[in-house]
Order: C-alpha cells, then structure tokens, then sequence
C-alpha cells in the first residue's frame, strides 16, 4: 500500500538492465562520451528542435540552474504559492541565484492565476531600483496537486510573461504524467506553447536519478557549462545518467510507464469514490489523488501500514470538508501494481465495519 | 590504452549488479530506507567511532560541503596550490561558501610543506579585520600528482592545524588507494591521525557516483542535512547510492580494486622504466604515475589512440626535465587490464625503432 | 510641501556643526578613535545595559546584517508582508544571507498579526529538510504605515518567537518617532520588550547618514566585524558617523527631533480632517501620515508642486475608500515647518473651491 | 608625527564647509537631486566623455561593484599578489561576487608583471569548464607600495587584458596622487590608457567618505543601479557624497590636496634619508614612502608616539635589508603639516644620538 510518493520506487527494469549493460568499458568523463553525445542528439529529436540540454542529478538542482541562467541582481521569481521551488527545496533556488526571491502569486488547483500573475508582474515600476526586478515566471506541469494545464493555458502565460520581457520556466518534474494525459508532443507541450526553459523529470517516472535542464534557445544556456560545473552538478561518470535516459526514451518508455501511473491513480480514485465517506477532493490529471476522509479512518490505514501523507487544505477548499475529514495525498507511481489497490480498498473495507 | 583518468571507467560488476538487485521494491525517500540507515551504521564500523556520514552525488560537492560546514565571514582556507579544490573545481568551494577564499600553500611533490603552512597560519593577526580569517586547512590524499602523506605527515599538519583552532579536512577521492599503499586502516589514515573531515570518494575506485562527506565529530555537522539539501545533493532515490556503497565495502571490494589500480600503475612505471628515452618522474605512491618522454614519442601515442594527459612542470622538477621531454599524467584504475600496458609497451617499442 | 519622505530633509544644524568640527586632526581610522569608543560607551549608556554597537551607513545594511547575524542554512525570516525589508531593500537582506527567505505573514496596520505569525512558526516541522527552517522574526517599530507596537504587543511577540527559540529584530528606521510616541525608554521599547537586535536608524531623524546596529547579548555579535567589513560597510573615517550621533544624541537632539516630526504630522491631520473630502485614513502615531481625497484633488495639488506619494491601498481598507478617491502618504520630518503645512492647506482650499 | 595612513585625517576645510552649507532644505533622495545631477554632469565633464558613475560609501565597495559588473560563473580575477583586493577586504569582492576567485600575480615593486600575467591568462583553456574562466584584470593606480603605472604601463597591460576579451579595472584609491605625479589628465589615466572601470577614490584625499564607480562605457553599467541598491550602498541623502565631491572638484582642490601629500612625501624622504642609518627602500611616486631603519630605531620613535606601520618584506627587497633593519611605510596626506616632519626628524637625531 505505498502510495507515500512516486520517488519510493527504485527503477524500471529496462533502465536497471540498461545501467548495467554499460557498466563496462572506457570512455570519456564529463559528458564527452558517445553515449552523451548520441543522448542529446535525442533531445534534439524529442522536441523537434536543436535545443541546449544539461543533464543533472536532481530536480531541485535542475530547477535552480534554470533559474540561475535568469538572474539579475534584485530579481525575482514569480511562482505559485505551492510551488516545490518555495514549498520543498529549502532555499535551494535562492541559494544558487544569490538571493533571488520567490514571489508567490495564487491560483486555484495549483494554477497560476493569469490576472494574479498580471498584477504581480504590473505591481513594480522596472525602473524603481528599491523594488528589485522581476527575473522569470516559473510554472509547474503537472502541478503540485496533481493538475494540468491545457496547451492553451500555457500560451496565455507565456504571452503574458514575454510581454514583460521575461522567459517562462517549466518544473516538469512530472512532465510525462502531464503530456500523456493532456496527448500532445514535447514540442508542444513546451516551446510550442511558449515554455523557454524546463526541468524535464526522469527520477520520478522510473529512473534512479536522471533529470535533464533543457533551453529552447541555446543562446540563453552559454553560460549553463560553468553554472552546472560549480554547482558540483557535472558528473564525470556521465554514462550513467545517459545509459539511465537512453533506456527511457526507447522504445517510448517513458509514455508507458507514466500512462501506467496515471491509469493506476485514475483506478485508485474510482475505486476509493465507490466508499461513502472517501470522496476524490478535485479531479486528479496525472498520478497525484487527493482525497478526503475521516481522519480516523485514515489513522486506522496509517496504523496499518498504507503509505501516504496527510496535506494542508486549500483555503478555497476548507468549506468543502467535513467535519471530522483531512485532506490526504495518494501518488501512483511506474510501479503500482492492481494489488496495492486491492490492499487498500480492502483495508478501508474492513476499518469501515462496525466493530460489533 | 586508457590511461587518461580513472574516471574513464564505468562502474564495477559487483557494483553495477548491486544496483540491479535493489531496483524493486518501495521504500522511503531521502535516505530514510532501511538500506541507507544500514549504510549509516556500516561507515561507523569502518571508522571505529560514531562518525555523521552524509552521501552526495560529486567529489566536488563532497568537498564544497565540508567546507561550508567551516564556514566562516571573510574566511579563508589553506590548501596545496595544486589542490583540486583550487584547479579543478569550477570555483565550486568559493560558491557555496558565498565567496570563503582558497589560499595557496607551496609545498613539493603535491604535498603542503609544514613550514609554509605555519607561515600561511601566522601571516595573519586573527583580530585584524582587513585579511579576514582562516577557517580551516585541507589536504589531498592521495595527492594529485599520486604521492601519499605518511600517518606522521598526516599527525604533524593536524598538530598545526588543531594549534589554530581550525578543522582538518582530506579530500579522499582517492582514499582506498592511498590507503591500501600505506597499510593502514581508515581509522588509521584519519581521526587516529588528526583529521576532522572526510570526502571519502568512491567514484574514482569502481562506483558510478557515489561520494561520502564524512565528520568525524557529528557535533560539528548539525547543520549540514539542510547544507546538502539546499546545495540540491540531497537525492530522492537515495537507494541508488547506498546499493553502490554496500557492494563497495561488502568483502573489502574496494580494497581489492584500489590494490588492482595500484599495482598496476606500479607495473606499468617499471615497463616503462625499461625505456631508455621514458623515465618515472616520481615515485607513484597510488594509481597515477607520472613519467617523462620525448613531446614527439607522446605525439605518436597519442595520434595511436593512447589516452593520456600531458601535465604542468611543477617549477622544482623543471631542472630535471630534458631538452624535448614532457611531463604526462597515466593513471590507471580498478578496471585496467594488463593487456592495455602490454599495448602501450608495444607501441611504445614501434615508435621507438628507427623507421628505416 | 515637502511630504514626500523624511530623508528628503538634510542634516539637522546641530549635526552639521559636530561634523564641521570634527573634521581636523588626526586619530585612528575603522572605528579606534576616541570619539568611535566614545561613543559605544553612549550606546550602552542610553540602552542601560552592555550591547554591541556596529555602525553602518544606511538602514538596508543595518538590517541585512541583523538577518546575517542571525543566518542557518535554508532559513527564512518571518516579518510583515509589507516590510520595508521585502518591499524596499532590492534583495538585500536575501543578497547579504546568501539566500534566506522572506516569508511574509499577514497583520492589520502594518503589524505581525500574532496568530499569522504562530501559523507561519508552526507550519513547518523543524526536523523536516525540505522545508528549510526559520531563523528569525523582523519588525517594524515605527511601522511602515505610521502605527506604533505598545510595549505589550512587542512583548507577545517576543515570548511567541523566543519560544521557537529565534531571535526576534526590531527595524528601527523610525525608531525615535515610536519611541517618543510612547513615552518610554530606549530599554523599555527594546530587551525589556524581548527585542534582541536593533536597527538605530538617525538618517530619517536628522543625520546624513547614521545608522547604528545594536545587539542587546554581545554574544550573538562576535562575527559581526567581520561580517561589516566583508560587506564593505566599515567606514575608514568613521569619526564622521561618531561625529554625527555624538550630537545626535547630545541634549536629548533625537528626541526633540522626533517630537517635532511627530507633532508636525499631528497637526497636519488636524487641518487635513477639517476638509469635508480629506480624511485620516487611520491614526497616525509617528510621522507618517495616510490621508484619503479625491484623485483629481491629489493631481491638482502635485501640479502645484506639492510633494507627497500615492499608497497601495491593503486589503483591508479597501471597502472603506470612496469612489474617486485615492489613499496617499504625507510625511513630516525634524525640518518640516508649519509654514509648509499652511501652503498645503491653502493649496487644497484654492483646488476645492469652485473653478467660476 | 601622524604617518599611520592617510585615512587617519579628517575631512578638508572646504569640503567639511560643503557639507554644512548643504545640510538644510528638501530635495530628492536616492541621487534625485540638482545637486546629485550636476555632479554626474561633472564627472562627464572630467573624463571627457559620457561615463556612467555610481556613488558608494567606501574604496571596497567600489572595487567590489567593480567586479560584480564584471562577473561570470566560476569567474576569477587576475590581480597582484598584494593588491588591496586580496590583502585588506576581507573577503569582500568575493562575497560580492558570490565567489569569484582573486587569482594572485607577482610583479615587483607592487605593479603586474606583463610576462606574468600573460602566463596566468593562458593557462587555462577558456573551453575547459573546470578551470573556471577568466572575467576581468585589476591593478591598482598608486600601488600599494607607492609606485605609479606610466600611461605606457596602463596602454600594454590593457592591451593584453582586451586581447583575451576582458576588461580591465583600476583601483584608484589614491588616483589624485599618481595623477598629479605623472602630470596627466584624468581620461589620460584612464580610457585612454585602456582602463575600462575605476573605482575614484576621494576619502584618502580629503572627503569624509566619497567614492566613486566610472564606467568608461555605460552599456556595461546597465545593472549597476539593481547592483548598488542590493549591496546597500545607495545612500538616501545623496546630497551628502555629492556635497563633498563638488567640493573636491572645485578650484581644482583635489589636484591641490594630492600635490600636497605627494610632497610632504618627498620632503620626508629627503629628510630622512640624511641620515645614515635610514633609507628611502625604493622611489616614492606618490604619498606612501617605504623606509628601512634599524628596528630598534623603529621602536624607540613608536614609542614617543610616532605613528607608522612595519610593513612585510618583500621577497625581491629582502637581500637588500641590512641585518636589524625592518622596513617601515609613512604616509602622508593632504593634512600633514611640515611641523610633523621636524618632530619625526628631531626625534630620530635625538633617539640616534648615544645615550652617554
């Protein structure tokens, strides 16, 4: 009954078998090896356009390097309140850009609101130096609460967001689980719909750790070489990052294993609907479920070894719970199998009867 | 003929099947599996005391950290002047120590001269604000140019270090094979010795990415899980490098490949030794041998496909250089087969013979 | 009808003269001279207890080095949402801590709501890394919207903050202004309130530029000379701060200062509430005052060379505005004369009368 | 006898009456004012060519903004060994610089060595990301020790700086003392000698504290005013730097002032080389005079109070000290009086006399 987070698996047997194929041999460190340069011929193809792709060991690290290519002295972010850049990555962002700040703006269901963002980004004079400058939006797809934006979503930002002169930066840590379900390309999930810079995810879909910076305009990435070497994120075995994203994208494996994530999640829900006192709290698009239920109940599966994490409620949607109900988050993963689901309902039937 | 870094080879069998068999299964995220805590435990038996050990993904990061951990304002640290941490690191230490300075120490064969340290240490009154403050002292064992600091050495630097009040850090990238050539036990080339901080590196002897930042004294690392993980090394699949870790130490593993690397670098010295026109320039007390030869013999090496580096002339081996010789850098490592010594001999002896 | 802002004003007589004064000579340089140790005696003086006093030349230092003083790694720092700090400093504070956070709580008036607060101290699990950890707790004395903590409500904040076991910085830019407003003591408005580390701002009330960071313990300010110097705030000469608030504080200066500025506003108020399309937006209790009218008046009296800012009107007194008007700050300083608050009134009666 | 430093005296008679008659009315803060405005103007007027010029509060925080104008990832800085940035900051253009590397070059006499620099320049490949690269070279004009660049100097060492596509900066703490001896003009000095950004220092000569950063060509000053008001160095009351340099630049009294120091220093060196058992160490082309005399001598003069520093042998000067000799700086500045002279001499002929 693990559904605690996607990051709890370990990783996909073609990705494992791929690791060890290429354990042997010599070949150049740092990104210089065949296998390197084959993979970001591949990147190439994958968004249908020459892009600059660098390759990381975490997401936090891809985000902060992303943003690092933004900088400016008093900058800013513009973000969702929720966002993992301000919510999980202990001042990691900040950190890296020297003390950019991370402004957070609202939206409902994880979304960054148009009109709040405008007036974020409407809220300084540029020239008033004592208000620092905004430097970047940054959206996340799929968000945090396991919703997505459309396409047409993403150009209205990214309209917004060039109209001040500034680039939009994806978090796609869980960017598979978004672009199956929405059935579009890289390409148009991304540049097509005016993203400049992403953090493409693998960890979270069936790698060890295996994330990947990519800039639409490699213009903007010159710098990226030295940011990422003195951000200590430059490996010298870089193999085994690409043996990890080669075995990915064959084969479209990494289609595979998020649409599988995501059937399990959609599976999950319906199953956990059919319960009187479990309702899905808004309608899950990718492999995040968040439900309510009492929170009795949710200690007796806790009790029993489920794994999964309670969740501040929403301010817009605490008058929608009951009394005596939480908020909890279930994530599927690559690797949630039927019987976990199984497992649980089972154990919500059984701590659901009376105990006569 | 791969002789250019150790850093060339992939991962060992042993490791690369480890990672294979922990790949299934769910656990808990951010080093709390049961397989990290084992970890944990295992670093404390192999330094004979409670150490705080932290797993990082780059020999770059291991060692930006410890630093931070010594942080101080307007701080400064002492290392050789061909340190790593000085040539190689991209300014990776100044970083994330928002900007502590590396002070340069002479020193020959690679190794800091005692009395040049103490003058270092004495140069500056601690109480005038202007030249800032020393924070700490940090050595490379084995060096980089491949000679080792005996235990005595070791004690007599942390003597002068510790007389200063500041912590001894080593940067082991390559620990096991300075190890293994002094017979001695990590307890032994370490806290038995004097030092404080460890990045203790597996990558370089058979891991894929696998580095440990090792304090001696967990006291003074209370802040560094959240140094790591706002320096974005704090992994979610944390599974990944302790599967490596237990493979490395499970029956002295890395024992094993650190003599395999040694010996052969010891046996490819004395087959080049034979040459009248090549010459060890030092005696190689790890895995990378330093010989001279004719630029023109390197040339045609090199146009063969050997890989090796050329190296800077340290100013006080320069007299010893003969007119037309080089400097070069082979380093050999756990996955060095004899055959690439016998090929490079081979071409070595073609090269060699007058084309008549 | 200079209501602009307080630092639009010089130097006070008083303080113009000492400098003159002091300009001869020689003496030590970075804080040694007599007038320098003097002066720290003063400090401990008026604070009726042993501080550590570091003098600095502007308020934004002041307070980036308070925060630094204070800094972990992945903290963050909670003060009001619209603190001068987040809204006015460019980034500073999180330049100076290399990337701690602002995160801003809620309050009426420009006041830390104590219930936000303990919500924002209390969100975050302290053991949990991903979230970073809080540092500190800033505020406002005089707030940023002329209101004023009674000893009491500083006191709850303190008890709260110290209870997380954080240290709790007063932004004393307006300091005076409060204080004498409160009729209370230096140490009254400061450690006998729980206030650990002061701003002592004397720009805004009569100097050049004269800003004082004060520590109640000396204990948490060992690093602080090194802290200063590194940020390029150590003055060479720095008699000519000494000399600044030697007079700044001679004959109790800084509270006839601030006594003027203070009364100046009041009477303002006054003559503005008069108007039957003007009124005090809510009590001013320093010298700043925020004023509501019409936008057609506010625009007439511009045009006429009056000088004073728009405001962003809060959330929270939005349904108190009229249609057509606008909110708007005036502030009076130690050198504004009735004589201008007479022109002002004469502008606004010429503007209001009917254009036949 | 006061030749500690030049920053050991006060403010000039004219620039402390500026201050005094600019202390009172109202005007624009932030560098808003007339007053602010026409002095801009005038710096255009002294260079001969539009430049853009920020004003701070000390001689680090110019040569730290500098450089942060400058700077690149894993950046360094090519400086002397005994630059002021390296020796006497603290840490400052580091931190700044979120850790830009000062990379020492040797040189005698205080000045780089062209040879040596051009060394340090090619000795990394711009292209290998671990070296870090190259972002700017500083020298500065009077050394530390004295001496002064000629304009040829300044033309060859710019000339190889811009051949690697970096710009090079001058520290001109004292800028009017090598100006003055070298009898040129201050573009002379400066752009049209090469020098690309200045840090003009006043405080050494005359103000209280007044610094001024030029950019020879404003597009590279673009963020500088995001970068002043981040390192809390744009002052509110402006006017008070501005009061001091229109001072400083009126009648020509900073040419005056620097004339006065310089000479002061030739006349002590005339003086003190009279006598048999002192020696001027090398020629002194601006106010800082280098003196050897026997240690004993030293002490006997410090001790009447005399105030002078020792100063560090430097490598190349050291055979030339005779046997109880140290070397000994005295500086002079636009306050010293030639009374000062005959006491420091009288007291030398009285301490050299025997004490019969």
């Amino acid at each position: 009954m693990y559904f605690a987070s996607d990051n709890w698996a370990g990783a996909a047997d073609e990705i494992a078998e791929s690791l060890r194929q290429h354990s042997g041999g010599f070949s150049p460190a740092y990104g210089e090896s065949d296998l390197d340069k084959r993979l970001e011929e591949r990147f190439n193809e994958l968004f249908e356009r020459e892009v600059a792709v660098f390759f990381v060991g975490t997401g936090t690290a891809a985000n902060s390097l992303a943003l690092s290519a933004t900088n400016r002295p008093g900058g800013f972010v513009l973000c969702h309140r929720e966002a993992h850049l301000i919510e999980d990555e202990c001042g990691a962002p900040e950190f890296f850009t020297s003390g950019a700040r991370l402004a957070p703006i609202d939206g409902a269901h994880g979304k960054l609101d148009l009109q709040r963002l405008r007036e974020g980004l409407e809220r300084f004079d540029p020239n008033f130096v004592h208000h620092g400058q905004p430097m970047a939006v940054s959206l996340t797809q799929a968000t945090e609460v396991g919703t997505v934006y459309s396409c047409e979503e993403l150009q209205a930002i990214a309209d917004l967001t060039h109209s001040f002169g500034l680039p939009l930066h994806m978090d796609g840590a869980r960017f598979a689980n978004a672009m199956v379900r929405l059935g579009v390309t890289p390409a148009e999930m991304t540049w097509k719909s005016g993203i400049d810079i992403l953090s493409f995810g693998g960890t979270k879909n069936g790698c060890w750790c295996a994330e990947a910076l990519v800039f639409m305009n490699p213009e903007r990435a010159k710098q990226l070489p030295f940011i990422r070497k003195r951000a200590a994120q430059l490996f010298s075995k870089t193999r085994f990052i690409a043996a990890q994203f080669h075995a990915y994208l064959d084969d479209d494996l990494w289609i595979s294993l998020a649409k599988h994530a995501n059937s399990m999640a959609d599976e999950l829900g319906e199953r956990l609907n059919q319960f009187s006192n479990l309702r899905v709290a808004w309608k899950c698009q990718s492999n995040e479920l968040f439900v309510t239920m009492p929170k009795q109940l949710a200690k007796r599966l806790l009790d029993q070894g489920a794994k999964f994490y309670p969740w501040p409620v929403p301010a817009e949607f605490a008058p929608k719970l009951a009394a005596g109900d939480g908020l909890y988050r279930l994530v599927t993963s690559f690797a949630t199998e039927r019987e976990q689901i199984d497992q649980l309902v089972a154990a919500i039937e059984a701590s659901s009867k009376p105990t006569s």
